[in-house]
């Protein structure tokens, strides 16, 4: 199993990668339309991709590259996102001047930065890139905010650690492989469907479902851009995709949606 | 009237806020915090807030200060998020050796700054913050992410526009204000509750809505930690708080739901 990731090693769609599979061979990816690419072309044979944090919502680029592709949704893991500040060993805190990471992650450390006063933070494409430029620069003036993970990976010591501003901050991850059978211990199915905004729409398609007593554990609308008054809605349900019934509330779907596509059936992440 | 907006002047805060009431006074806040302190403290007569952006999904962060305050919704604004490279007039594309800009926007224009080889990328905690420092620290050599807006505060030249990896990236905003009558020309409104998940619970809780034909324009499913098998759902309609029909409907909703919520009833934003 090789699972292609977006990032350097010791990202944390690595670590997510590992934690589904900790056997498992990882490729690193400079983008997420790469990480399609390199399943598409058996570089790799399976995928994983950040869906949805608890903080910022869900990430629709990735929902948007799901339905662009056909490599369904075969798992799911969910990750605590813990930044840590990480220097080689023996550089103490005063002795840092400048701090290197990713946007995303340092917009989410900005209280801990603010308080480290006449420190340059400098933004790199990677977290853990940033962990690699300390270890590779020899810089005894410098720290990365990246994961745990990447502190084993370049030998770093953690100065300090989970400073992200929120503590709660946990990031769902997506698995996708070539189409094929959906794993036998699946029992969730994410599907999307577009429905036209008008009154009742949503109730009429979510009826199939509360007819045949299964469960909803994600719903959320986003406007269709250049489509006025026309919504997408990602589902995920409690349900294999082979269960019968769940099959004919898909069919019901068609009566009420403009397109409807199963995005995967998979086995649901269990703490 | 005085609103409240996170940032500095130039922000693209400040800039719905504006778009929203053009003749209005704004009162730059550095926290999303300090923004529902100023309405509360009478500083400022409203304050603004980004709720949701198209490619990012709904900032979960504002939706619990909503929770946590009581200070109504009463009004929405929609802003298209567009970066420039600012700089000093005179300033050429090849003298630029640093860009400053908040870590939220640098992750926004990945693809841009990427084709800048040799630039140094420096973390600020503001985009027109960072138009501040290219035009107080008189640099030559530096360029600022930031808006079309903190170009004319600072008195930048734009080197390049629309510099985002996504052109069509929108930021909803939402004016609060301290309690009161909701605005008479209010055509919509906006509702958080809480569901057990189980099959049929959302079913139920929308039938309300659905059987007196109000229309939703957004629905969003967010589990809450600390409470397994526990969601609040975002739900915005189209119906003032005053419709009888709505209240009944809430009226309903609190037979299925823990807690309910009215966020505010407001004049939904037209393009």
């Amino acid at each position: 199993m090789i699972v292609a990731f977006q990032g350097e090693p010791g990202a944390y769609s690595e670590a997510a990668a590992l934690k589904f599979a900790p056997a498992s061979q990882t490729l690193p990816c400079p983008s997420f339309d790469e990480v399609f690419a390199a399943v598409r072309d058996t570089r790799a044979t399976h995928g994983i991709l950040p869906m949805e944090n608890s903080i910022g919502g869900s990430i629709h680029r990735n929902y948007d590259l799901l339905l662009e592709h056909d490599l369904p949704i075969v798992g799911e893991v969910e990750l605590r996102v813990d930044h840590c500040l990480l220097a080689l060993p023996g550089t103490a805190l005063a002795d840092v001047k400048v701090v290197y990471s990713h946007p995303q992650a340092l917009a989410q450390v900005e209280t801990a930065l603010r308080q480290m006063t006449g420190v340059e933070v400098v933004a790199v494409y990677d977290t853990a890139g940033a962990a690699k430029m300390v270890r590779e620069g020899n810089r005894r003036d410098a720290a990365a905010v990246a994961s745990r993970r990447a502190a084993e990976v370049f030998g770093l010591a953690i100065l300090k650690e989970s400073i992200q501003d929120f503590r709660d901050n946990i990031t769902r991850f997506c698995v996708v492989t070539k189409p094929g059978a959906p794993p036998a211990e699946a029992d969730k199915t994410s599907l999307v469907f577009s429905l036209h905004s008008k009154p009742g729409a949503l109730f009429k398609a979510l009826a199939g479902f509360a007819l045949r007593d299964i469960n909803l554990t994600k719903i959320e609308s986003r406007p269709l851009r250049g489509k006025p008054w026309e919504y997408a809605f990602y589902v995920d349900v409690q349900a294999p995709g082979t269960d019968a019934g769940l099959q004919r509330a898909v069919a019901d779907l068609q009566d009420f949606c403009h397109w409807v596509r199963t995005l995967g059936s998979y086995r649901g992440f269990k703490p």
